[in-house]
């Protein structure tokens, strides 16, 4: 397809197409003249990856030009990939080292991590932007004074680790290995409001369960 | 307690804390002399709780008041109120209603919740924040033609579910009515990053597991 076509299919305008070309985030097509290119359905996938890191996750392109590096890398075997592409994904701001209330959260957020027994082989640990996060939030809790312990938590494993397996299962519904690296991404990032949104409903329908406020 | 004490035990400057007072977030103190308040535990509480919206939830101090307003609404009874301070609290960009997607979403996010059976009586339902965003975010994956259909759903909203029964113990664990709604609120914003670190890790620990990717 011709880039007016690429552009129609994945709804991004011709401009914006273009600066994505570059930028060096979409591959270039193929050239057919001297002005014309040839782009193909690799292409539209591309876009769409784009537009969910960009529009739904927020990110800069510069960050997603990183990620796509990731997505890129065809030095490492295919899981490793779909791996780093999911941890090369930022995480919000990330917590200062020096402050007692990190200190205290990564005690916690171990003692977690050995009571479900993930090791993540090497795919995460204390420096990927997920672990990173995850105990900036529960510094957070921890300085605030809300309930943030182990018990606390354990829940919130429990139904992350379920959520994992889904994830993993849509992702190994793709055939192909671009498209299976591309999804991992694409559905990490698309599938947060989801979630989000899901727990609020979910909270008023057990507050509506337990309390019988309902209508 | 004093202002300057106020501030040392919140963490939060002394001239954030007369802004929040000049806007109304934080209740006034009782008046000792003509220049100096008294500042008691639900200041320090408020305190906390105003911090989690706007450092956390990055919510505009406009909103903030909003959802202060149903926190301290009197005139519903405490389970309701509890219901409905999580209710207004914003959640993203609202999808626009004449969008394609978005008619689809609601129909995909209607008979999921059919599915797994939520009426949440009057605390939640098509015209809440949560219920909008989480039709945006189903419509944009239907409109990036990822996956998101209602067998898809189905483990985010069982996840969602085991999470507000634990998030319910966990306000419950508080004795008073107050409190109560205060954590409601604070750790429904506060537990979201918690929830999507760990899902980050667990897809990491999953994706190790499955393929044996690892150390």
């Amino acid at each position: 397809m011709r880039l007016a076509q690429l552009s129609e299919r994945s709804g991004i305008t011709t401009a914006t197409v273009k600066y994505y070309l570059r930028e060096g985030l979409l591959p270039p097509g193929r050239r057919v003249t001297a002005t014309q290119s040839e782009y193909d359905e690799s292409h539209l996938r591309r876009l769409r990856l784009i537009r969910a890191m960009t529009q739904v996750g927020r990110l800069p392109v510069t960050t997603v030009r990183e990620v796509l590096a990731v997505v890129d890398d065809g030095s490492q075997d295919q899981h490793s990939r779909i791996g780093a592409a999911v941890w090369a994904l930022p995480h919000g701001n990330e917590p200062t080292a020096d402050d007692p209330a990190v200190a205290a959260a990564e005690h916690t957020v171990q003692m977690l991590l050995d009571r479900v027994g993930w090791s993540f082989g090497r795919l995460a640990g204390p420096d990927s932007p997920a672990y990173r996060k995850l105990v900036g939030a529960v510094a957070e809790l921890h300085r605030l004074g809300y309930p943030c312990n182990v018990e606390n938590l354990l829940p919130y494993a429990a139904a992350a680790s379920r959520l994992a397996e889904a994830d993993l299962d849509l992702v190994e519904s793709y055939d192909d290995a671009e498209e299976q690296i591309e999804a991992a991404v694409a559905c990490t990032v698309l599938y947060e409001p989801v979630l989000l949104g899901l727990r609020r409903l979910a909270e008023a329908e057990e507050c509506n369960r337990r309390f019988g406020t309902g209508s």
